[in-house]
């Protein structure tokens, strides 16, 4: 039986709690949460105790921690779980700063403990099987990546202030998949970018809307375009295309009803949001963690991974204030 | 907190069971089986008991059963249960005899118990939200109902042989969306049917392709098409045609990848089976079938309706036999 | 230069002139009707003559005739031309009663003389091309052939009176498709209908809604479903399943533009009616009856063929009037 | 009776011919062509005079001249035929240099004689349908313009070394897409390009694979993409994403046949190359032509957008020599 202790009870730690509470061979042990009254729901709902971060690292019979606090005690908690012998999984980002990445990375290397980040779209079905089948050779060489991520609604401006920004926030996620995809890192980038959706997310020095563009060394083409608004729900869509043909992931919706009338024929709009897109991959992501941690196996997304995509935002950052490409 | 009884621990039971472990507010009192070893091992994995029929409903603790044995157990255990005074939930046929079925129907009328019966596709999210529109009047009044419906490999032919045929074992899921759909009963039925895919089915007085037309008396007609073996999948479509559109109900695929190359572009067969298919569908009728019991609502799918399902089926035998329509 | 007389300046009439004139080894010599007003600019558009019916058939140079007249001077006008020794291009069909349809069959047979049935939709790409994967063994052996075909909106009661009803007007072209798909003549076939549309429809003594199931001796079986109404548009689909796959003919569109919005996914509904859906169709069905008499090849679809398609009409009618299945 | 003096018998030409030839109201006066041969075939098809450019446009009778030959002769047949006082239709591009495009634009400003572009893709009914759309406000504001473009197959090598390169070759039409879509004009890009289809495209100086960021004034973002190989076909898409909604233009297949097997879902590849996809937009490109010289219109596309299009294709190859993106 393996012992969890979860910190953060908010809206993904629940989502996570529910999925270690479906499996007979883990046991969630703690719940720590600044918001007392979050952290004691969650802990009710499946029989665990509310603790502190100190108390839960220091129990032998925790095997394994899950961080889904905020995103500033992200690099904290992974080192002092790292420095307990704790197997970690940590949502994104490990920190908005590349330098408190490295230093955690640097950490996390010398406990030698399996730190998994959680870039959840790496285990949603759909896209999933597009990376085994490019893997699998069926597009031939991958030769140009094509990224659609576009939210339902902009989330409010106190969090856009916080957020790090579109690039570092909400195509991070784009950056990882690119990366997973391409299989090389990218060489040169170049960020356009406006504020098409709400002017006060200008006024809070951030962008709604925005293309990238990426090139690898060996030729690879890459170009993702985000939105914080699409009415039609989130839309979230990949296309490789290579030697031998395409791959392409589309949306995924509720139901399969097509209505055909006076006006046209139509059918569902993609699911609302991540909440509903991503549910079995948070259940996948969750099995992949506690069978990583029983097996001794690699994450499949490591602090690497996540201080590689920060890099990328980070430097589309650049690229968009100072309107030029940047090398990489 | 509501105690079940379950009778039947193989596959689909085994399911149910798993769904009943989903919900805080229920718990597995008791499992039952002829197969010692399937009811021990169910019984551990949700901490339950293994039992008898009579010791689980002679418990007063015990407020409703899952009934997921054989089919000749089912009008049994629904009059005992309903004797018991506990709620009832069945899987489909009460019976393959229209006389054994109208007795259960009495039995259950008597005690006032209710009793629901399992006609999963009830509760498909794509079959369910098509209907809701139907009922919406999206497409107006129904003229014109056509179901497909062809499992992806015949059943073994010792199976087939208990199974009371085609018409009572599978198509009766197709006559009870037909009943569901249509709003009004079939007053003529026609069926024409071969043995195309194994003649072993034939040898065993079987038939495993089949069509059937039926027509209602305010004029809608209703076309099946049924068949034991489909390479592609588990083929399950509903297209209802009306005096202001089209209604279409698709089949479902495990991702939404789409590959182009130079034979094609190719996309997901359908999900393999009822077990990938129905899932969700699963989930909702053990849910509804709980909360009925807790807000004392209607079944969505009464004993009655399983009586009517059996006699169109019934009634496709006659027809298919005496090569005539028949009416009803 | 093969130089063609036509008999009838219709709609129909001026789409196959339209297409004589496409082709530069074709010349439109004589323009036949009984509007005169519409005889005379078909022929000025063209640069034919308007003649009469004698004259054109005693032109020596005249090679072929198009007939395009109305449904009872098709039988006159086949034999007159047989006679004359000109090949043969006539609509469907050949007449609305059997007999005289035995009787052309005889006289054409006794000349020697080609003639090809217009049944258009063998000629529909798409249809064409799943006849062809049907052949060529992409679903082994075809089990269950499903037809709809239901078109945008009724024609006047005046004419509905004179079509020789749904059965021999409308679904004449499903019968044809039937047996060109199912390569086998059905030996039971059993029909049911109603009056949804237009109570008129029905006070003309014909109904406007129908489905039609039917059996071949090696086990075949084939339904078909036909309304004189669909709000979306000419529905014209062909479902054929078989042993090894599935082959679905669907529909065809003005263009590939899709929308999403708030309210959903939604593409262009199916193209208005016949003149749009079938333009290809008819361009190829020209350029086939050139072709054949250039070549002397076959029709495609022969007077036995109009005549056949014809029995399984009046059959149908038989099984509706008399409320049972009838044997062919 | 408009009639037309045509410059180039080639592939294009034949293709203008023929839908010039397709209207009662217009004759072909006219063909000329380096290739006497090629000249002399296509004269001869629609009973046109080979004829050499002078005697052409000395003819008063001319009306209008047609030109399709090569890149190189464009700007000065504009130039004399609208000296000449003929209404032009010329394909793309007028020029591949900037400093000639101005030149020809002044000589055609000063002579007042209407000149149409040839960008066929702006009369797909695909695409045109979409313009439509946008701009009723389907999609509330334009915000992300993303555009597929990618050709079959490589041109021969010798061929892409006078063509100007990808930019001015190939993306052009994409270029002018954009243009046309947005309806404003972009101020800054940046392309990235790569050999990856053939080392001998690389060795001419050129790239086969390229995507281009473009953003105008008000905040709209450009993407494209190109590849000069693509295996299942010639991939020919547009989406645009705007406030309340988006289009997608998707491929043109030959057949809506969908087969359904054990390896999964397939249906027909996108159409072969613009020669098949573009059937409707030559003949819709041609009739406005002539309808634009009867009725005095003004044509769909200019000389200026032409030039503007070639602007942008200098820009991309600027963007792509200097490792930058470059402001406009």
């Amino acid at each position: 039986m393996l012992r969890i202790a979860q910190f953060g009870a908010g809206r993904i730690g629940a989502i996570h709690a529910d999925n270690v509470a479906r499996r007979p061979d883990v046991e969630l042990a703690y719940v720590v949460d600044v918001n007392a009254e979050a952290a004691a729901a969650l802990a009710a709902r499946h029989g665990a105790q509310v603790s502190d971060v100190a108390t839960a690292l220091a129990d032998k019979s925790v095997g394994a921690v899950i961080i889904a606090s905020s995103t500033d005690t992200h690099a904290d908690l992974i080192e002092a779980a790292a420095r307990a012998g704790k197997a970690v999984f940590c949502e994104k980002p490990v920190d908005l700063s590349i330098a408190r990445c490295d230093q955690c990375l640097a950490t996390v290397k010398a406990t030698g403990v399996a730190v998994a980040m959680g870039f959840n779209r790496r285990y949603d079905p759909t896209f999933r099987s597009l990376r085994e089948r490019l893997v699998a050779g069926e597009i031939g060489r991958l030769e140009i990546l094509s990224i659609t991520s576009r939210d339902p609604a902009p989330p409010p401006v106190s969090y856009i202030k916080v957020s790090g920004g579109l690039f570092r926030d909400m195509m991070i996620h784009d950056f990882d998949m690119a990366r997973w995809l391409l299989g090389e890192e990218p060489v040169e980038i170049y960020a356009a970018a406006a504020v098409n959706v709400d002017p006060a997310i200008g006024e809070a020095g951030d962008v709604d809307t925005a293309t990238v563009s990426m090139k690898t060394a060996s030729g690879k083409l890459a170009i993702i375009n985000n939105s914080r608004r699409a009415t039609y729900g989130y839309d979230q869509r990949v296309e490789a295309f290579g030697s031998k043909g395409m791959l392409q992931a589309g949306n995924h919706t509720a139901t399969q009803v097509v209505h055909a009338g006076a006006n046209g024929v139509s059918s569902d709009k993609p699911l609302d949001f991540f909440l509903q897109r991503y549910v079995a991959a948070y259940q996948a992501e969750l099995d992949d963690f506690v069978n990583m941690v029983i097996e001794g196996r690699e994450p499949l997304a490591t602090v690497a991974d996540g201080r590689a995509a920060l890099l990328l935002a980070d430097a589309a950052l650049t690229s968009l204030r100072e309107g030029r490409a940047v090398r990489l």
